[in-house]
């Protein structure tokens, strides 16, 4: 990761919540953004049962889609204010059976370029904490890579 | 894509369709089966607003789930009757918005083992037949390839 | 892969044939270009003791080396005359041990862009014919996909 | 990462250095193992002409060949003694120009299973030391991730 990247917009908060907030599959998920740092972004998304693959677990497609959201987020607090930002290609591997009580996914930048930026992704499958087992349990669930181009000059709003 | 499989459980159509149908996620995004076929099956999925990224288009986290779920049935279809299917990774390219009146996803199997299986997948952007245009547009949007693990004797339901 | 890819460049034979000539790596695999032609691209290599991975097959390394070299340079075919091409990612999936007495990587493009170009790859282990076989044997060993970034107004040479 | 793998076999050291003695392509690159813990080796290999690509810099397929190769023997430090292991698939971004006086590969366990091992790898430009600049200089010019299998009950040798 790099050690101290640093936005080239001041207002990148703002930036990468407002296109967070225009994502309506987000809002369909019940996903929040939870943490936006330079170069680095959190998301968490609740269990639900219409989220769920067959077993009953989070589907792949939801860990997938938090994954490739929070990268892409990640990428984006770098890029310039008047730009948008598209996934070219993501790759993940499913690790652990995704369950849990909520997901929660970490993009960051590995390396930043002009055109091109590469990031990696984690979600972890959280689950509350009880009586008897205290604390709450963190399971890696998935892990990946992400390739984002930044569209210079196209305002993503 | 293999020549000629052959599903070693002749019931392997209502066994993908059954599971489907427990998928939670699936009924959420309005995905629909429409086509099982030894070793290929097609997912589609109707544009909504609650599905889309920040420009309007389908969400690249809708794409990556039809195209990962298809992959997924497809190499299921020559799976044995009493085994569960899980991804072990997918990789996807996204090489075109996703902007369209539905999406369409068709999974392959590439080679299929005991143990692993490879498929390939792609998605369509589909747009209606108009006045203007005539016939439907059909636009490649995105690519990609997964690998599935059979876990024999642990039935799915 | 696109249905009539058309070069720009009328010399993209012999430009391709320049590069590959200057990659100090193919002459020591003892790979040869064994056809070119728009967006499609193959590379052969033929079996030696020094290409090997631990149990006698060709190493992986080599297998994912003429894969992304023939893809790399199916791109290429289509780019303008005053470009260079780069990887940017790729990914593969060794499928069946690589034995036999040549290696056949095919690459060929399924989306050509300005900027970036995606491209499939498969490369299969060939065994010679034999009085007992007859015919050559032909194995799927991997496939994969490639995206590569066009640096314009730079030339390879 | 995992935190504390514990290798099963004891003579995981020496099971990895044979295996790794066995790779005639390891020897054709000039390629060494210079670190072997639990769950992590590296790998590297000094610059010479005939490893290069058209611009003279390392070939993709080199940084790609030490890169699986590295994380393959990382998996398989924490396999039983009377295993094999093969790379199901890799995925590698190619992040900046392997130009230096060598190459260094880390490859590193991020799950180990009974069955399937996932890893991740790094490559590193080296650079010598100057009069000039001082230190070595040390360019991230890859980065991926890479599927394992374990075959039991195969004996690598």
């Amino acid at each position: 990761m790099l050690a101290s990247p640093r936005p080239v917009d001041p207002n990148f908060v703002d930036r990468v919540r407002n296109s967070f907030d225009r994502q309506g599959f987000m809002a369909l998920l019940g996903a929040t953004l939870t943490r936006i740092e330079p170069g680095s972004v959190d998301i968490e998304v609740p269990f639900r049962a219409d989220l769920t693959q067959q077993h009953g677990y989070f589907h792949a497609g939801v860990t997938s889609t938090v994954a490739d959201t929070a990268a892409g987020y990640a990428g984006y607090t770098l890029f310039p204010a008047d730009s948008s930002v598209l996934t070219v290609e993501f790759k993940i591997n499913l690790i652990a059976p995704a369950q849990g009580n909520r997901l929660s996914a970490t993009g960051r930048v590995i390396k930043h370029g002009r055109t091109l930026t590469i990031c990696a992704f984690e979600v972890y499958a959280l689950s509350a904490a009880t009586p008897d087992f205290g604390s709450e349990q963190r399971t890696l669930c998935a892990s990946g890579m992400q390739t984002l181009i930044c569209l210079h000059g196209r305002m993503d709003g």
